[in-house]
C-alpha cells in the first residue's frame, strides 16, 4: 500500500494545491484542505514574540470554534508577517473568501502564510487561488504537500491507519520547513488530520503532548519564525469514537508516529543539512535539563561544524553541554556514538568516546567511519538521575552559509 | 609613542615569550610574566561547567593569595583540560617551576593553558621553556603575546598610561582568542597589569564592572571554553595610590579603554569573520533584558550569515529579538544601521528599516552599501523604557565552516 492509499483514507477530507501565480516559476503555491463536517481542533503556535498576520488570526479562530473548524487555506511566497493592520484584514479575508466557498463562518477557517515577510499578499491572486483549489477539491495529497514548499527541497507526508475493534481510523499529516530562512522566512507548518471522534479536550492533550516530543525537539538552527503553527483537526468521519484511555492511548501513539516522521523529516531536509544527528541525553536530574542539555548541544556552531567534518570531537560536545543553563558535571558523564538513528537499547550506545572528566581509550579510526556515516546517533549520559531526553538535528555546512548568506546573489 | 613604548612604561613587571618546543613550526609558544614585587590580584573564570585544570588551580591560588601574586605563566598547544587528576597536578607543578626561579611560593603563580584538550602537558619541555622564559625576562610584550597565540592570526595588546596629580601610571594588557576551536580548543586568555597601587577589593570590582561590558559583551559563536580566564593584577610600582572615588573612577576609565580595546580585537580576529558588528540595544525594560536581546541576536545564525551576505535582513534581527527569553515588542520596536563603529549619537542612529511592527520605508541600495561595510553599527530600540547595552560581534562565513569542520582536513 502507498502512502498515498493510505492517506486516501483518512475520510472526510478533500485536498488541493494549485498555481494561484504567486510563485514565478509556474509552482504549485496555494494549497485547501476541506472537511466535509465540522472537526474539533487544537493547535500549537510559534513562541516567537513577532508574530505573523495568520498565527494571530488562526489563533482567535481556533479559540473560538474549537469544536467547528472546517478548513485549512495555506499560501506560500508571502508570509504576511509585519505587514500590521492591513496584514490582519488581509487574513481574515483569506478565511472569509474560503468560508464563502464551502458555506460556512470565517471563524471556522485555518489561514496559514509562509514566505517573505513584510511584504502584502496578492489578494486577487488569493482569491482566484482559493476558487481554483476549491473546484479542485479531490485526493492529491502529494499536490497538496507539494503547495505549501518554499525552500523544502520536497514535499513531506506521513499518515497511520490505526485498527481497533470498533473499526479503523487515519491519522494524515503534512509539513513543511526546512530552517527559517528570510527574506523568504521559511516557517514549519504542520496540518494533521484524522477521521477519529474524539472529545477537543483530548485532541488538544494529545497533540501538546506529542509536539513536545517532537516538532519541539528538532533544531535546524534555533531560530524560530513568526508563523510556525501545527494544526490537529479530527472530524470523526469514520465513525471510531476514541473514549477508553486505551483509546486515547493508542490514537496518542499513532499521532507520534506521524508527527515524528514529518519532524525528522524537516531536520533531514534541514538547509545545507548533510547529516542527521540524534541526541540523545540521558542520567539528567529531571526531563528539563536532559532536554536544556540536549537543544545546548544541538545549537552550537561548534558542534554542528564537528559533525559536518566527520570530527568526533567529544570536547566540542562537553563542553557545550557545560555551557547549558543547568547543572552537568563532566567528571560524571559519558558520551558515546554510533552509526544509525534507531533508538538506542540498553547498553548499545555504541563507541564510549568521553567518561568521567577525560577521554576514553577509543580508536579515532573507528570514531571517524562512525562519524561518516548519514545518521549518527549521539547518547550523553549526565550521571545524575535517570531523566532523558531526545533531539534531533543536523549538521552546519557550507552549504548552509551559501542558502543564507548569498540568498539574495 | 609606539604601543610598545607604552606598554614599557608599566613598572615592574618583565616579561618573555619563548619557543619551547611545543608547536611543531618553531613559532612561540610559551609565556612568562613577572612582578619585582607582590600583586593584588583578581580572576573571572568561565562559567562553563567543564573547568580545565588551569582554572581549577589559578583560582584557588587567587582565592588563598589575592594579594601576593608574582607571576603568569601561559602555555600553548595542550589546554591541560579534561585530564584528571594528573592535568591538576602538571597545572600546580608548572606553578612550582615557576615559583623556584622566582623565590615564591607556588601559589603566588597564576598558570593558563591553551591547545588541544585531553592530551596532558609534556611536563619536560614546560620545565625547559621556564627556565628559558626566566632567562629572556625583559620588556618584549610584542614577543610575549605571540607566544600566547594558538588560531589567532596576530597578537593583541593594549595599553593606556593614565596621569594623575600624583604622577601617571599605566595598565597594559594581552589577550589571546579567536571562538573555541577544539581540537585546538582556542580560549579567551587576557592578562591585564598595572602599576598603580590599589586595594585588592578596588581591583576585584574594577575587574568585575569592566569585564561585564567588554569581555562578556563580546560573542563570536557563542561557544564558551573551559579555560577561559581573564586575570588583572597591580603591583604599586608607579607609585601612585589610588584612593578616592575619583581616582578608581579614573582608573576603571583605563581599564575600560583597555579592556574595550582587547575584547573588540578578539572579534576582529573572529574566525573567519570579514565584518565587525556592533549591537546597540536600548530602550528595553533593564539592562538584563537589553543583553539578552542583544545577544540572542549576536548568537543567531540567521542574523550572522545575513551579514556576511550584506543583507540588510531587519527580519532576521526582529524574529531573533523576539525569541529572546524576555519581554519584546516588535509593535514598539525601531531598528537602524549604519557603516562604522563609532557609538551613536543621539538620532544619529543611521538609516530607519523597521518601526513598530512593520518595515520601514528605505532605499534597499542604501541599505545594501551600509551592509558592505567593514563594520555595521546596528541600534535596536525596543520602546519599552531606557536600558541599554552593547554587544560586538562578528558574521558566519564559509571561512568559519572551513576552519572549525575541514580542521582535520
Amino acid at each position: 500500500m502507498t502512502l498515498q492509499q493510505t492517506i486516501e483514507k483518512v475520510r472526510g477530507f478533500r485536498v488541493a494545491g494549485v498555481h494561484a501565480g504567486l510563485k514565478a516559476d509556474g509552482a504549485l503555491d496555494l494549497a485547501l484542505l476541506v472537511s466535509d463536517r465540522p472537526c474539533v481542533t487544537a493547535g500549537v503556535f510559534t513562541r516567537n514574540q513577532m508574530l505573523g498576520a495568520p498565527v494571530i488570526v488562526t489563533r482567535e479562530h481556533i479559540q473560538s470554534h474549537a469544536q467547528q473548524m472546517r478548513a485549512v487555506v495555506v499560501n506560500t511566497k508571502c508570509a504576511n508577517a509585519a505587514t500590521g493592520r492591513a496584514g490582519i484584514e488581509n487574513s481574515r479575508t483569506m478565511a472569509r473568501m474560503v468560508a464563502e466557498h464551502i458555506a460556512c463562518q470565517p471563524e471556522q477557517v485555518v489561514v496559514m502564510s509562509t514566505g517573505v515577510i513584510g511584504t502584502h499578499l496578492p489578494m486577487p491572486k488569493i482569491e482566484k487561488g482559493i476558487a481554483q483549489a476549491y473546484q479542485s477539491l479531490g485526493t492529491d495529497w502529494l499536490a497538496t504537500a507539494d503547495a505549501i514548499r518554499t525552500t523544502d527541497t520536497h514535499p513531506k507526508l506521513a499518515s497511520k491507519t490505526v485498527y481497533t475493534s470498533d473499526g479503523q481510523y487515519t491519522i494524515a499529516g503534512m509539513v513543511k520547513g526546512a530552517g527559517m530562512i528570510a527574506p523568504n522566512m521559511a516557517t514549519m507548518l504542520t496540518i494533521i488530520v484524522t477521521d477519529a471522534q474524539i472529545a477537543q479536550p483530548d485532541v488538544a492533550q494529545a497533540l501538546q503532548e506529542v509536539n513536545e516530543s517532537t516538532f519541539n525537539r528538532i533544531v535546524v538552527d534555533g531560530d524560530t519564525s513568526p508563523n510556525d503553527m501545527v494544526i490537529l483537526m479530527a472530524n470523526g468521519a469514520s465513525g471510531v469514537a476514541l473514549r477508553t484511555p486505551t483509546d486515547l492511548q493508542q490514537f496518542k501513539a499513532g499521532l507520534y508516529e506521524v508527527a515524528r516522521h514529518l519532524a525528522q523529516a524537516v531536520v533531514r531536509d534541514g538547509e545545507g543539512a548533510q547529516k542527521f544527528i540524534t541526541l540523545h541525553v540521558m542520567g539528567a536530574s529531571n526531563k528539563n535539563d536532559a532536554h536544556a542539555i540536549a537543544n545546548t548541544v544541538a545549537t552550537s556552531p561548534l558542534v554542528k561544524t564537528a559533525f559536518a567534518g566527520a570530527d568526533a570531537n567529544w570536547g566540542r560536545i562537553i563542553a557545550a553541554a557545560g555551557r547549558a543553563p543547568v547543572d552537568f558535571n563532566p567528571d560524571q558523564a559519558r558520551l558515546w556514538i554510533r552509526a544509525g538513528e534507531a533508538p538506542a537499547e540498553e547498553d548499545e550506545h555504541g563507541l564510549l568516546i568521553f567518561q568521567k572528566g577525560m577521554p576514553a581509550q577509543f580508536s579515532e579510526d573507528e570514531a571517524t567511519a562512525i562519524m561518516q556515516a548519514d545518521s549518527v546517533y549521539v547518547t550523553l549520559d549526565c550521571g545524575h538521575s535517570d531523566h532523558s531526553a531526545i533531539v534531533w538535528t543536523c549538521d552546519l555546512t557550507h552549504e548552509y552559509v551559501s542558502i543564507n548568506a548569498d540568498y539574495r546573489t
